[in-house]
Parts: structure tokens; C-alpha cells; sequence
């Protein structure tokens, strides 16, 4: 019931066949004391993480680097479908407030979606998509290293939730 | 299941009691023939209009003044509560992509969201809110006359909606 549309010069996307059940993914994604242990790349690490989990509820993180350099990205979701959907954006604020168009030339705007499809028992297809305003923001998060910066965080997602569940088990 | 966080600095508001069921008015706020006749208030025309009823669907409009000036609102839904609640905004393009950075001096990002609470019979509260990112943003809102535009507006729909509906009944 809601609509993405994408375009590949604007679209960064990838996808993997991962082996967890979609209500793992989905967890991972939406419970901070679950998101925080992944969510960036190693030796960053992710200090704080604020989740109000309903269409213009805030979504925000704080990345740290061994350095005490911070980062912080701040906005909110725009679809949560569980265990499904998942799409959020920092180009609105909380309460879907417009941002103050004078932004740092640092930043740029993008909204994010994960979507999970079920395969089989514990395997999803897992497909992660942002999307930007501009050729030229597309091609600056692809330098990034967008595609490896999410490919490492999903093996580091599924090593926790992975350790989780045998833990869990004995 | 969303949130709205209400701001009074950054926020315009206004509500009033009409004699016309939710059915009607949200009728006339998400289809474009019953849409154009009212939206903006006259001598100014609304020349076209294009509605994807559901979140991330295209809302655009395009007014025409008496002397041929056009102009353009573009953006998408972000909420869509059948005869409940409606929130939209210019701040994403469809498809919720973000917009590029450097905006036309002239314009101003806005959320808007119109709430409707069915009173009785025939009868419903209505609410119009338009969301700013900044108080400049919000008092420039102001200053264009939000209040009487948008109550003529409410007014004209009005009319419209029980002239359709006396014609409907003959």
C-alpha cells in the first residue's frame, strides 16, 4: 500500500539470500539494544540509537569512531510493514517536519528501505535500497563505499543475531 | 498508528465544525474532480491535479491566476486514513525520495495534515495543520493569509460538495 519509486542513477541497492528468519532481520532493525551491536562497520560503533517504530516516529543514531569522532543521523520512518517493510528518511524531521533548507555541505539527504521476503524456513531475501535526491549524492555515498559499508554490516548482523539464538538455545 | 509533533512556533492551525459527513470531505480533499472546483480560493484556479491515494503516491496541483501565472505544488502523502486523517508534504518528491538541496528562494517546504472527527450525523471537526521547518518558514505561511485561505477554501468546498449533493438528489 505504499510506493517507492526507484531509479538507478539515484538508487544505490543490494541484496543477499540471508540464512535467518525474517522476524530476526526485522529485530535486528527496530530494537536499538539489537541495532546498535552492527549497525556500523567496525572499529566504529554505535553509542546511541532512539527508535519510535510508527510512521513519523524518530529514527536516530549516533556512530562513534575510535577516534571520539560522532555522527549523528537523525529523521523518521515513512513505512513499517513487520517483517516486511521497513522505509525511514532523513530528509523530514520527526512529526514529518520539514528540515531548514540551509543544510551542511557535508550531509546529504536520503531515504533508506529494508525489505525482507521470506524463502523458506530461516532463509530471507534480504534487499537494502537508499535512494537520493541527486546524481551527485548518489555518486558521493557510492564513494562512500555504500555497497561494502552495508554488506559488512549485515555479516556483523547476522554473527550477533546468529551468537543471540545459540545463546538463546543452550 | 502515526505521530504528528505538534510545534506552536513552527505550526499553523485551524478547526471548525462543518455540516457535511467525513465521507464527503475526504472525498473532496483525494479525488481530483471533486478537488479542483474548491482548492484554492478564487479568482485563482485550480488547472490540474493529480492524486496517488497512498503513501510515497504523487499530490500535485497547479493554480493559475486570472493573468495566466502558474503555480506548481508537488510532493506525496505520507499518511492516508480513509475519512480520518490525510498528512502530505512537499519536502519529499514520490516515492519518498529526497529533494535536491538548493531550493528556489521563493518557496518553502510544509507538512500538511487534515484530521477529520465525525461529530454526528452529517456533522465533523474539522482540522487543517501545516508544519514549517522554520519560524521565518512559518510566519511567511502566515503573513500569505494560511487562516483566510485556506477557511475560503474550506468554504468553497463546502459549497461545491452541497450543490453536488442537492444535484444528486433531484
Amino acid at each position: 500500500m505504499s510506493r517507492a519509486q526507484h531509479d538507478p542513477n539515484l538508487d544505490l541497492a543490494f541484496s543477499r539470500h540471508v540464512a535467518l528468519p525474517a522476524e530476526a532481520l526485522w529485530a535486528a532493525w527496530t530494537q536499538p539494544d539489537l541495532l546498535m551491536p552492527w549497525f556500523c562497520p567496525k572499529p566504529w560503533q554505535t553509542v546511541a540509537c532512539e527508535i519510535d517504530l510508527q510512521p513519523g516516529g524518530i529514527f536516530r543514531t549516533v556512530m562513534r569512531s575510535p577516534h571520539g569522532q560522532e555522527h549523528v543521523n537523525s529523521g523518521c520512518y515513512l513505512v513499517v510493514e513487520p517483517n516486511r517493510r521497513l522505509v525511514w528518511t532523513n530528509a523530514l524531521a520527526p512529526g514529518f517536519r520539514p528540515l531548514p533548507p540551509n543544510r551542511d555541505g557535508d550531509d546529504f539527504l536520503f531515504t533508506g528501505e529494508i525489505a525482507l521476503m521470506p524463502i523458506e524456513a530461516g532463509l530471507t531475501r534480504y534487499e537494502a535500497r537508499v535512494s537520493h535526491a541527486t546524481l551527485a549524492d548518489c555518486d558521493k555515498h557510492a564513494a562512500m563505499g555504500f555497497e561494502k559499508g552495508w554488506s559488512v554490516a549485515l555479516d556483523q548482523l547476522i554473527e550477533f543475531m546468529r551468537l543471540r539464538q545459540a545463546a538463546a538455545g543452550q
